[in-house]
């Protein structure tokens, strides 16, 4: 399985080629995008902070895949997490796996996202409205 | 939820546009593609002919989503299945779920495909390469 895994402060291009020798190959494309909502813990915000160490996190995220892939038979997986603010609307995690059959590469991406939740040294923060900020703190 | 069902002869299209309204409300998207393989039972194949009886099928799908969508909070899921014939490597069946949570999200769309396969009235057969016809039905 190749393993692709980016930490970016780019906004996130999930229309990237893949491998071109798995043409023909695959038979399934898995993919989950997370994306900021305007709402987040009851807060209306515009942005989210995202914040890494980043070498230390793609070694994680890689960690786990090279793991989820010796039960979920893929050809392919790339993960792409951007950091910094990210804006309401904007894609914040985009993972592509690619496998011979449906279930192999459904159940990576699954799994992967809740271990991502779980164990990538990854932080956020909210970016509230510049009203609501002022409203909180009155001068 | 917005349901969006069709079956088509052309090439499907994976970046169309979802409703706009859900900019900022979806957390996540979770997508998947069925592609052709050059393999298929063994036999090497150079494209997949799908047939249905459409407006049965898109009503067999429709009521899946319809269940699916009372365990799987989603806002929106679109499912295009391609018909005719699908060469290697293309797209026969694109399906897309947007929810406000990742496992909505996900788990609608994986456990649509399981549905899919075994619910739903569209039937493929193998067109193989010519010289292989041609080996197995001397003049």
């Amino acid at each position: 399985m190749q393993i692709e895994v980016k930490i970016t402060t780019w906004p996130l291009n999930a229309q990237r080629a893949w491998p071109a020798e798995l043409d023909g190959v695959a038979g399934a494309r898995a993919e989950f995008i997370g994306l900021v909502r305007r709402e987040e813990d009851g807060h209306v915000i515009t942005a989210l902070e995202y914040e890494a160490y980043s070498p230390m996190a793609e070694n994680v995220m890689r960690g786990i895949l090279e793991e989820l892939g010796r039960r979920h038979e893929c050809l392919f997986v790339r993960v792409t997490h951007r950091v910094g603010v990210v804006p309401v609307g904007a894609a914040a995690i985009h993972v592509l796996a690619l496998a011979r059959h449906r279930g192999a590469a459904l159940g990576l991406v699954t799994e992967f996202m809740d271990r991502l939740k779980q164990d990538v040294p990854i932080w956020k923060r909210r970016a509230i409205p510049s009203e609501e900020w002022a409203a909180s703190n009155p001068t």
